[in-house]
């Protein structure tokens, strides 16, 4: 077997699901028997929305908001930019035609959110008696107090006109139905741009005690306006969204199904450790070094072959004057490390949006025999880390794994072959 | 089921199964008709023998070579002490009574060598024409290339009239039996130590190819006396062999499994996930923390309940002022972050030496519950991470792990059950 031909399409079938095309064309709803509105709201908005122009074939109504650089063209809908992760004035306008296009509709009309990362920050909407400023200083104390998604957008969500669910509220009673592209993990949808769409029975008060949980401080009005409505969900969670229906359609977990999948399908069994990892990418590498030694040199915790596959988002802590390479070279270098010696291990690890860092590789292979290669060209791999340059390794290697840019995002992509047999 | 009584149950039989006394029942020889000679070498060794001497009830001769400070009473064995990790003077008097003590053997006699850790510093031997002060060298140029355990045991056994099978040899025609504490990646006997009493296919071609490609610079007369031997492994690896025995009796990997017999026996599957993590305590909390929580969420890599086993030694990078724990707890609190609002996950991990750090705890307990209860105290979990003081915020919960010392020492043990329906 050509391992690196196998690992690149484990990568290509993970791309591939997130591929907006692919992923919408599996979700495409029944057309209404009247006016079909597209709300394409996040990062992602505008290859979403153009990808739904062309598989649903009939001209649609409707807008795309989306972060400021991130535009592309759309055959009916306007898109309009606004500013990430701090809300602007941009994103009240857009904000506000977003509502004027679901407004008006009937039950005989269709509603299509589709909704990816980012779209909270897009779309601000202070409630009556807020401004801008408040949702900003609202979001800016969220981001400081490092709190996980959920309960950021908890408190988000009822300090907002639009987010919990409030958009679909308004669109009623046309029926909507929201595809979803997933950035948190677990891919609840309730969570990608504080659910728009999605209903979330969080209360006020879960709110409020999120806030005195974690000692945020946040401007006296906005705790005001949360204590005000201390006793509701952001809209009733019951008989208004029973029409309604929400996919899924793209994210790490699916994406990581469909490598898996692949794999399978050329004989190789294949297990997820996790779509959504965090940490230090070097130490991540350990690990999984660690558990691939496991499988290689016991059989356990699971029996090889295998191909052990994982995502997320890793980090790197850069130093000083630090060089080349992105989050899934550092992964790789120390990972290399950690398998030394033994040849049947083999990984590739790169980002799904086909860029590392700030060159123009995905990612890079690396194995067992990576580390005694390079120093056989004379080079210290020691040298490489103390530099905080992965990338001059793989390179000096011949190993970079460049596919270009994919046109989509869903984190990290890992898959790390196990064979001793090979 | 009460679950810390059960992962304490856990951390009993993984300390038992290294325990000197229940490690060398299991694997005593059978009685000589002539004389038995013990030498113990290594950190443990003064352990080691003295549990020897209570199970094989009969008089024993011999030595225990064993680090400064670290000597404990024996009834029959002088124990000696000499320097580590750099050897000293008094290790080449104790490498001397080494020899002595398996020198006019007959092929009825039986020599029981107790090896663990340590022991390839404790007893310099420089071949003829070398010195300490070279083999003191040698050792400072190894530990200074960073080169993995198996590279600098290969160019030791080159420069040594003990390592690598050496005192075996010198002990014929008695049989030796060798009974090892395994501190290394693999268990591979022949790296404890240096393997004093195990062969070892590893030439001295070999050992100058990894010098090579390593560029470790080490001084001219080592690197003459390495070359004129390029040819032959230190001892023929062959029939003087034969009659030998070498045995593992405890080690991260004998616990892990005595771990994981002990909670099968109570109806909870076990997967061990590896015996030699390595990497900073903080992000390898986090990847346990998102295959705990794939395991919780999704049901695999591994169905629930389970309880997931790693071992190994994580590293703690302090900054300035740091607070209170070790690597342990500092592995917890972030754990604990990972696995936030999924009370389905309990943990504990523990250093099986019985102390984590220069605290009185050997670890602490954490579950998905732990950051929401330190809030509820009006503690916020962030101040103990900034604080660097991972011990503070187990101690405010009351949650510390305090089994005092254990006698034993097989590095980090960390157990983590995941019962989603619990």
């Amino acid at each position: 077997m050509d391992k690196r031909a196998f690992l690149s399409g484990l990568f290509d079938a993970a791309v591939s699901a997130a591929d907006p095309m692919t992923a919408l064309a599996q979700a495409l709803p029944d057309k209404p028997k009247g006016r079909t509105v597209v709300v394409a709201l996040g990062k992602g908005a505008a290859q979403l929305a153009a990808a739904f122009e062309t598989l649903w074939q009939t001209p649609v109504e409707g807008v795309v908001v989306t972060r400021y650089g991130y535009a592309a063209p759309c055959r009916y809908l306007p898109v309009l930019e606004a500013a990430h992760p701090v809300p602007d004035a941009a994103g009240l306008a857009a904000t506000d035609a977003v509502f004027r296009a679901v407004q008006g509709l009937s039950a005989d009309d269709l509603v299509v959110a589709l909704v990816c990362g980012g779209g909270s920050a897009l779309l601000p909407a202070p409630p009556e008696g807020l401004t801008l400023e408040d949702e900003q200083a609202l979001n800016r104390a969220l981001l400081a107090s490092g709190a996980p998604i959920g309960v950021m957008n908890a408190i988000r969500k009822h300090v907002s006109r639009i987010k919990g669910g409030r958009l679909a509220a308004a669109a009623a009673p046309a029926k909507v139905v929201s595809l979803v592209v997933s950035d948190v993990p677990g891919d609840d949808p309730a969570q990608v741009a504080s659910g728009p769409t999605v209903p979330d029975a969080v209360t006020a008060s879960d709110a409020l005690g999120y806030i005195e949980a974690r000692n945020i401080v946040l401007p006296e009005r906005i705790m005001r306006h949360i204590s005000s409505d201390a006793s509701a969900a952001p809209v009733p969670n019951d008989a208004a969204f029973a029409g309604h229906e929400v996919k899924v359609i793209a994210s790490a977990r699916l994406s990581l199904e469909a490598a898996a999948a692949r794999a399978e399908a050329q004989g190789i069994p294949a297990v997820i450790l996790s779509d959504a990892i965090e940490g230090e990418a070097k130490d991540i590498g350990l690990m999984h070094a660690a558990l691939a030694r496991e499988v290689a040199l016991r059989g356990r915790p699971f029996p090889a072959p295998v191909v052990l596959l994982s995502g997320g988002e890793t980090t790197v802590t850069l130093r000083e004057n630090p060089g080349r390479g992105g989050r899934n070279t550092a992964f790789l270098l120390s990972l290399a490390a950690g398998i030394e010696g033994l040849p049947g291990i083999a990984a590739l690890a790169a980002d799904t949006d086909g860029i590392d860092g700030s060159q123009d590789n995905a990612g890079a292979f690396a194995d067992g025999c990576s580390l005694a290669r390079l120093r056989a060209m004379g080079r210290d791999p020691g040298d490489f880390v103390k530099a905080q340059d992965p990338y001059g390794a793989f390179e000096a290697l011949g190993d970079l794994f460049v596919p270009g840019p994919t046109g989509t995002n869903v984190n990290d992509f890992r898959a790390i072959l196990v064979d001793p047999q090979s």
